[in-house]
């Protein structure tokens, strides 16, 4: 597989697969029994606060911590567009982000509810992403399938942790055939939170963007990229049925199977413009396939 | 590929994937715009309480409902080995299991107290898993390298969920060259939580036994299986530093990267008795891949 030029593609953010703490070598045996180093990703706690309030620990690779915290509060509803972020502050010998804004939140209050019902609210984190939903207008974007087929292409060729180490999950921020911000986690919900939290810090719209991920589309995907207000979900892995029905629900356009000419459209297939020759499309030859389509 | 006679592999439970309510068709569209249905995975939520108190909701495919409460809460370290469980009940219009013990537990308190501390306490859920991780003392279980390749090849040719629809993971739970048990779930974590389920309920040691997960061995899988009891830990797929590490740490045999002849084994190798003839062992076709080592 010949790995792409970064300079023809134009990242704003792309993977740094040698930058140091992200991998290590660990010392084994293979089948043979000859020894051998292996370079594993990295997998650390990150504690984040709201204020004065701890919300969560995630189990992260370690980059962005400070996006990842906004892109986890903005997906959780916890932060709102018309809030100011005072300060984020990134502990590391703690594992902490503290994200201050100038006001109380709603969110700190419905943590504090919660804590008194408890044993009777069902599903309470779950139930305020749905709630969130209902607010959702997504644009009718339309999506070019030739502008699918070049992102998949550019973004499996770009060299990143997982050609490097495995066991790690990406999620692409794209506007037509362009791959923006390239994120990678050891949870797919961590890459995608990254990524939302650098629309947050940038105030980029998701209006005329597409999301590449290479995880499974489920109901928490589709339900981070509709609040995100990305209108066109892509992977190359599986879906589950929920995850199909709030793409509907919602007007989310859902691409999943995406490798080499094949895709499957189950969401939106009429803002598709297929305009893709797909005797131009290579089949994805088995020795450069990604590994995974799982996840 | 060939699909494995199941009467050949004598599980005590294997997938079914036939099973009414575990996948739905859905229709869209494919490269060519031709119509098509695609069998999906359903993806429903469950919320677990524990006596009175609601604990999570987890999104799950649906079935064994009742192991999953039970394998979560054992996992969490919320039942212990010497409390009684007096009913489990699954009520499937509310999406909801109840685990009932004959005391209140110790957990309840630790709730309890996580609630008052709430803001000062960080990682509370994290660090009861560490803690538990404590008082385990696995089995110096010696694996032979020629029951794994066997296991491999049963568990890759049993009809599943995973070869007919994707977009799921599986954990088998194995004895020698044996696949006892074989559960599925959209998350891996909820995979295993039935195995657990399983053992508990059945009062099934983990000390002869395997683990075979199609997922990346991350830090809560090594954990989860060394609080089963269960001292060897196999996998299609990659690792991460912090599991590998914790694996050392506990003396867990950790082979990841499992496919065809190839592993890698970065923890327990002195465990390992390679007597399997390479040369006896397929490379891994790469028309019958499975389709993850992510996730």
């Amino acid at each position: 597989m010949q790995l792409a030029k970064l300079t023809d593609i134009n990242y704003l953010i792309a993977p740094d697969p040698k930058r140091a703490g992200l991998t290590r070598a660990v010392r084994g045996i293979d089948q043979s029994g000859q020894e051998a180093d292996i370079s594993v990703v990295e997998e650390r706690p990150l504690t984040i606060f709201l204020n004065r309030r701890e919300i969560v620990t995630a189990m992260t690779i370690g980059d962005y911590p400070e996006l990842l915290a906004l892109g986890f509060l903005r997906n959780q509803g916890m932060l709102q567009d018309d809030e100011t972020v005072t300060s984020v502050d990134f502990d590391e010998e703690l594992e902490t982000v503290v994200v201050r804004t100038d006001t109380e939140t709603d969110y700190e209050d419905k943590l504090n509810r919660k804590t008194r019902t408890s044993g009777c609210a069902v599903g309470t984190v779950f139930g305020d992403m749905m709630e969130g939903l209902a607010d959702v207008s997504l644009p009718e974007l339309q999506v070019k399938t030739s502008d699918l087929y070049a992102l998949s292409s550019k973004i499996n060729r770009t060299p990143s942790l997982y050609l490097e180490a495995g066991a790690i999950h990406g999620t692409v921020l794209c506007q037509a055939d362009q791959p923006l911000v390239y994120m990678e986690d050891v949870g797919r919900h961590n890459a995608v939170d990254k990524v939302a939290g650098w629309m947050f810090q940038t105030g980029t719209s998701g209006a005329d963007k597409v999301l590449y991920t290479t995880g499974r589309l489920t109901s928490e995907m589709v339900i981070k990229c509709a609040l995100m207000g990305i209108s066109a979900l892509v992977s190359r892995s599986g879906f589950t049925a929920w995850g199909v029905e709030i793409a509907n629900q919602v007007g989310l356009t859902l691409v999943g199977r995406m490798k080499g000419k094949r895709f499957v459209c189950l969401s939106g297939a009429e803002r598709l413009i297929m305009d893709a020759d797909l005797n131009s499309i290579a089949d994805e030859p088995s020795k450069s396939a990604r590994k995974g389509s799982r996840a």
